[in-house]
Formats: structure tokens, sequence, C-alpha cells
């Protein structure tokens, strides 16, 4: 079994290396950092580092893709190479996933039309745009896509998977080896919970927090 | 206020990019991730490689200074460039901080001695041996030190070391950012709460989960 992390320029680092913690962890898998070029990408912010070891013809049949967020993926050409390769390996993958505004990268590959998705609270105008069905959850399953809410959500997105690919034992010892279990110190983490001036100032700002 | 994130080769990546998605977000912040040489680390299972951007050289007064858990620090010697540094910068940092067993390191260090802190829960005798006092929670403050349990656990405590830097709006705003809302599909992310069959087999492979 190979599951493929794309990387790309400007990602969301928390939304791939989420996912990779956890699904590192399912046995006999084979996890690849997948990307058009080999070497480093930038974080979004420019202050990571992240390596692809992969280019994107070097794999071409991962049984689950898993594509993160990131102001990067705004500017991914349509029908660039990056959405190529994601419709050509959706056709054997056996999950087809992603985390936060990687849905929007999903959608404009054309692999979310007339489905329910979830991605970050800030972007569901733009999924929807797509012809996507946005669903306010922690994360979503339609079919074989599997696709979460913002950047911390693909952890939970990837025990769910987890359990999918290698059952219910095999994801608990993987939530506790990382020991998931969390408490955040505030009750803000969503758009439901989140203080109305928290929420306010954030989507008044929201053009630079999601494309910069 | 500089925000220095330590990598090591066998580092457990989420135990560095969790609080680096948090603590990135603070205002007037710059953040470092600093390591002996330049370059590609790996992580702990070899799968992934971050850069390090600065030498210990170059980072001589954070403000800030966090040390992530990884196998690789098991193997860190002692009295060696890391600790000579890590003492160094404790001498006027505002926070010293670790995730995981990064905790270790900062005992091997001789920063935690006589202190109150968290780890792993799989490394709680080695740190005891160390003449710390485990606490079992999701994340401790002892002074300025502040230590977190397993892996996911520096997302809790990089969110609390943001209200200590920026407030409680900043740290909220941050929490809304990053979706932190966390629904894991199980409840067994701690000792705890996992199923008994479950803990008892972590533990019986804790060599390997922790060293390798």
């Amino acid at each position: 079994m190979q599951i493929a992390i794309v990387l790309y320029p400007r990602i969301t680092a928390l939304d791939a290396v989420g996912p990779y913690e956890i699904l590192q962890r399912v046995p006999n898998a084979e996890l690849v950092f997948v990307g058009e070029r080999r070497g480093e990408v930038r974080s979004d912010t420019g202050l990571l580092g992240l390596t692809v070891d992969r280019t994107l013809d070097e794999v071409t049949s991962p049984d689950v893709v898993l594509v993160p967020g990131g102001s990067g993926g705004f500017e991914l050409p349509e029908g660039g190479a990056l959405h190529t390769w994601l419709r050509a390996v959706d056709e054997t993958s056996t999950w087809t996933a992603s985390v936060c505004t990687g849905a929007l990268i999903l959608a404009a590959a054309g692999l979310l039309k007339g489905r329910r998705a979830a991605t970050h609270w800030l972007a569901v105008e733009e999924l929807e745009a797509r012809g996507v069905t946005h669903v306010p959850e922690r994360f979503v399953r339609d079919g074989k896509y599997m696709t979460s809410a913002g950047v911390s959500a693909g952890i939970d997105m990837a025990l769910a998977l987890a359990e999918q690919l290698s059952g219910p034992m095999t994801a608990k010892m993987i939530q506790l080896a990382t020991e998931y279990d969390p408490h955040p110190p505030f009750d803000a983490g969503s758009p439901q919970t989140a203080p109305r001036r928290v929420r306010e100032l954030l989507w008044a700002r929201r053009e630079t927090v999601m494309r910069s």
C-alpha cells in the first residue's frame, strides 16, 4: 500500500505533517512525499522547508493520495501538472483526500463536482463556486473522497483514514502513540465556538489569511 | 521577539510542526528553525526532510526556545553542542519549552532538575531518572519552563504559549485560523482513556516506539 502526500510551494505545513504523523504508522504502508520537482519547497510563511522526495512522474498509482492546503494552492495553474496528475492517480486510488484548502485543489482538478466536502471555514464560498456542497464538519466522507476542515482537522481525518486502511485497533494505537488527547486551552477552534469578535476579525482578513 | 525551534536528525516531525503552525502566527515574532548544521534533517521515520535554516552559533539569544522530541534525541551526546547551546540560551530565554521526549533533552542539558514536567507517557521513567517530577498533564508550566506530553500535545502547549506571548485574543485567533477544534474519531489518546489492550501493546513495544 502506498500513501502519497502532495507537497507544493507555499503549502501549510501542518496540513501535510499532521496526517503524515498518523499515516506513517499504518502497518505495511509506504508513505511518500511527492511534488512537481524533487527538493525543498517552502511553507506558506516561508519559514519552513519540507523535502519532496518523489516527482509526480515517479508516483503513478498510489492507493491513497492526500492534498494539503496552503496559499500556494491558489496559484496552481488550472489544468497544470498537479491537476493532471491528480486526475490520473484518482482513477486508481482507493482514497483521495484533502486537508483544508486542499479541497479547492481537488475541486479545481474536477474531482469533487457534485460531492459533499469539508474545507477551511474561510474558503467555503470558493469551494461551493466549484459545484461542491460544503459540509461544516471536521471531516467528510463521500464515496472514496475524504476531506477535512482547516489545518489541524487533517489529524482527525487521518485517524479515520487509518481505521479504514487498517482497522480500529491500529487507529487507536496510533492515537495513543501520538498522544492525540487534545485539550485546547480555549474553545475558539471553530466559527461556531469562537467569540464573535475573533471570528469577525479573521473574516475581515480572510484574503490575507487564505492567500499569503 | 525571536522563537527558535530546534531540529536534529530523527526528530518527530509533528513535535516541531504543530507548535510552528501556532507560533508563526504570533504577531511581531520571528520564528527560526535552528540546528547543528544548516540543511536537511530527516524525521525519525526517515520519510520527511525538514530544513535547518540557522546554525546554533547564529541564534544566540532567542526569547523562546522549543525542543521537539524524537528518537534522535536519545543519541545526542551528553554535553554535546546542542546541550551546551541549550544551557547558554536558557540563561536569557523568556520561555524554554519542549514537546514529547524533548523534555529528556532539556533534562539531559541539566535544565529541569527538581522541576515538574510533562513528557510522552512511554518516557516517564527516563524523565524521572533525571531528577524531574513527571506530571501527567497535557502540558505543564513550572516557572519559565513549559513542557508537553507526547507529539500532538505540542499544539495545545503552543496555544498556551501564544497566550503568554501575545494575550488571549491572539491565541484564540490562532486557534480559529488553524481550526483547532479537535474531534478525534476515537477516545484512545491517553493511557487513561485508551483500551487496556492498546495501552499494553504499545507499552510492550516502547523501546521501538521511542527509539526508532
